[in-house]
């Protein structure tokens, strides 16, 4: 083995092994730490993260994948070194191009920034957080001005966790979306709303958590390396590959959370838990992008999970653990409750129809401010008039209005909402591929059998970690681009049986 | 302030920090973690305590303490900056005379030792270890040989977990110990044995937490700073002064192991609990030494949590909470069996009295390998001879005999276990030099209330954290050195009086 590449791989699992720990920092402030903790644990993440920082831009580093530039390129195209140093150099570039005061100035600012949120949206008081998003969307653009050369100012953003796509893709794909979806959400409208009781019923929590535990595990998560717990916001997070957490959140009154939510961070856990041991320690070791990895959690949470086969196999179980609640509820009333549209004003408790308007109108929104044609100032009015047009609701309030992702108040104002749209699109792309490939996976799914899906998936996406780019990744996998045609399809055909339309 | 301090704590906290998070990866790994996920773990521990090190022997550092002495010789000699810059130079001074290469070879080494002996001693298989521990003891000469000078070679093994004390301060007291031991020891093999069938009942393992859990509250054990979590080996850890978790053991079986040990583990929580919160991110926020931390766990679980005034208040509670197992049992008889006397092979499940004997023949036997009068191959007979003589016991063989604690293949031999034994002996000097100062503490006992001991203790000892070396610090608290007379006079005072001896 060359032995610099020894040395790199020794630098990037340095870098790893500091973030891990930041990880599980967090991990634990969300599950178990103690409440007073708070303030001393936010200064050892900072630390934390600030060393993986200054490890990151290293000059040796820098010198280091400079001596490997000649041999990577007699490598082959294929080869994991080669992928290993492509990944590294771009890493390494994306980090040594933000000075190190600008990279502290914005952790500062987007640490006030949160603070102020937490306080200003329970208040309902816009005005408290508006300098400090003024503040963020000018950090914005200067973060993107340290990557000249873009098309679009929100492009280095969206780099960040969708590398390779761009606003001069996702403006149109999005706009098709739209077009898309109207019709359908008009025609629904005119339907007899779904009747979806069966799940705001009383559900033990105890119950519920044994069952999606059950459950998650019968999709094939590895709880030798993985574990549920409970937390306020859901997330999965990955120490190693052999460390992989899903963290998930139940209500007594309402079962979609815990039983639909778990499925989603399960779809997450499966694909980190699928990448190639042999990237274990190095920047290999995550998804291809933001998007890639939603269309996994999105595929399991609603291509699979909110199916008519899936339910066949697994609702008689449920049943058995809620039988004062399920025992005379068909199928059909459970599975059309599972998949009741209703536009309403929350993101997070979206159906899977009009979740990606939600999306939509926060990008739109973030290039609009981004490229200065919209003032902080008049973002809720433009909110509310967004909702309106593309929902038919508008809410009352900015608290569940344009305060109601932590999104803006934690991080950039743009790059951090598309990955949720350009996954429900994949979701299908994916699926169908899947399918195409091996035709007995809807029947497998009716059995309760999932070995064929899962290992399709292993095979042509999770194995290969970040090893190829996700634009790569999706035509190898798919054997074409990112495109609307599959998802559409699949919601014309699913919701059209479901409330009886004609496209 | 003067900006060098400013500076130095900001070093100094960054090395704090690096050391929480692999505080946490340990605590997780031993509460949490899926099992598959070691190896990895392993790897991002060494890595944080890698990166820890490095900058414990940064120059940078030895530039910046040269720079504040001046500074510091200006300071008032109570002072906390005076103090702070004492301790760092001590700890830099430490960590740069031990060669990194070296501190790199005896980890990789302990840990080869440390897999080795979780093999040999389920096998029984000593020799399988004997090479390794050889090396060890190689190891530890090597080690003490960085800091010459000494008067004994295990002095400076012992300086890094009781600074100050000596060989020739505890080879005489310890002496005096196993003399005044003896005869204590003898009487009450003598007198008909303790009947503690009514600690080896059933006991429900949720209902024995619950209790210990309101117990060490009622201490004074801060859960808005703290948690409580079972392991198979307890420790208590400190991740801030905000963050100090205690865990713990519990038998379905035997009372002592959750009842006893969670008290032992609340006293070492209740003095991090108690550190001043300004020292919180330097080397001042730590107990005072090994001793000195175990004195509390030992004032708490034994002259506290053993008395009879203690169960006086808190054996009403204990039976309302296991009726059926000691509704009918007296307080006398539960007093008597949680005080109950017997030499057996087991150090951590020795009573307060033979303790000690464990201890003092580890360390003796310590002494001869560093001395070289003892061969490593010869050490389990001589482990044998000393348990006959000391202890009238025979370890049919050496998973319970030499192999018994994971202390030698763990860490270095020599100065791990010193720590125990000063802890028992100032644990009664503390507690007498509290109850000369508010002599209402006893019967605050009996009545369950704490805050006047806690008080004290915090006030004397806990919140000056590692200001004061610890000779001082007992001085300071207790009016005089560390001496047995108080130790000596509350074990005859209590034993003879449960066994009905004279002196």
């Amino acid at each position: 083995m060359n032995e610099n590449m020894q040395l790199l791989r020794e630098r990037l699992q340095e870098i790893r092994d500091l973030n891990a720990a930041a990880g599980l920092l967090y991990w634990d402030q969300t599950t178990y730490m103690p409440p007073a903790a708070s303030p001393a644990r936010a200064r050892q993440m900072a630390t934390l993260r600030r060393i993986s920082h200054q490890k990151s831009v290293d000059p040796e580093l820098g010198r280091l994948l400079d001596e490997l530039d000649p041999y990577a390129e007699g490598l082959p195209p294929g080869s994991d070194d080669a992928a290993l140093v492509r990944l590294a150099r771009r890493d390494y570039e994306r980090a040594t191009r933000v000075p190190s005061d600008f990279v502290a100035r914005f952790a500062q600012h987007r640490a006030e920034t949160f603070e102020a949120w937490t306080r200003a949206r329970p208040a309902d008081d816009f005005a408290l957080v508006q300098p400090y998003l003024e503040k963020t969307v000018q950090y914005s653009r200067e973060m993107a001005g340290f990557f000249p050369g873009y098309e679009h100012i929100a492009d280095p953003l969206i780099d960040f966790s969708d590398y390779g796509i761009k606003v001069s893709i996702l403006r149109p794909l999005f706009a098709e979306l739209r077009q898309g979806l109207r019709p359908l959400l008009q025609a629904i409208a005119k339907k007899p709303p779904i009747d979806d009781a069966c799940l705001r019923q009383t559900y033990p929590v105890e119950q519920q958590l044994a069952f999606v535990r059950e459950l998650v595990q019968h999709l094939g998560y590895d709880m030798q390396r993985g574990r549920i717990d409970l937390v306020p916001h859901p997330y999965t997070t990955m120490f190693s590959i052999y460390d992989v957490r899903l963290t998930t959140r139940a209500s007594a009154e309402l079962l979609n959370e815990a039983l639909f939510g778990t499925i989603h961070e399960a779809g997450h856990s499966l694909y980190d838990q699928g990448i190639d041991p042999a990237f274990e320690g190095t920047p290999l070791a995550r998804g291809a992008s933001s998007g890639v990895h939603e269309s996994q959690s999105r595929l399991w949470e609603n291509v699979v999970g909110r199916s008519r086969a899936f339910w066949t196999f697994f609702y008689p179980r449920l049943q058995q653990v809620f039988p004062d609640q399920l025992a005379n509820v068909p199928l059909e009333t459970f599975y059309r409750a599972a998949n009741k549209v209703q536009p309403g004003l929350i993101r997070v408790n979206a159906d899977e129809l009009t979740y990606n308007m939600h999306i939509i109108i926060r990008f739109e929104l973030e290039l609009d401010l981004l490229e200065g044609r919209l003032a902080v100032a008049d973002l809720p009015e433009a909110w509310r008039e967004r909702y309106r047009r593309d929902l038919g609701v508008v809410p009352p309030d900015d608290r569940d209005g344009v305060m109601q992702d932590m999104h803006w108040y934690y991080g950039s104002v743009g790059g951090g909402f598309q990955g949720y749209t350009i996954g429900n699109i994949l979701s299908a792309q994916f699926f169908n591929a899947a399918v195409r490939a091996e035709d007995e996976i809807p029947a497998d799914i009716e059995r309760g059998e999932f070995g064929r899906l899962l290992g399709w998936l292993q095979e042509n996406v999770y194995r290969h970690g970040r090893k190829f780019d996700p634009v790569e990744l999706v035509e190898r996998a798919t054997g074409r681009p990112l495109q609307l045609d599959d998802y559409m399809d699949y919601l014309w055909k699913k919701y059209g049986e479901l409330y009886g339309l004609e496209k």
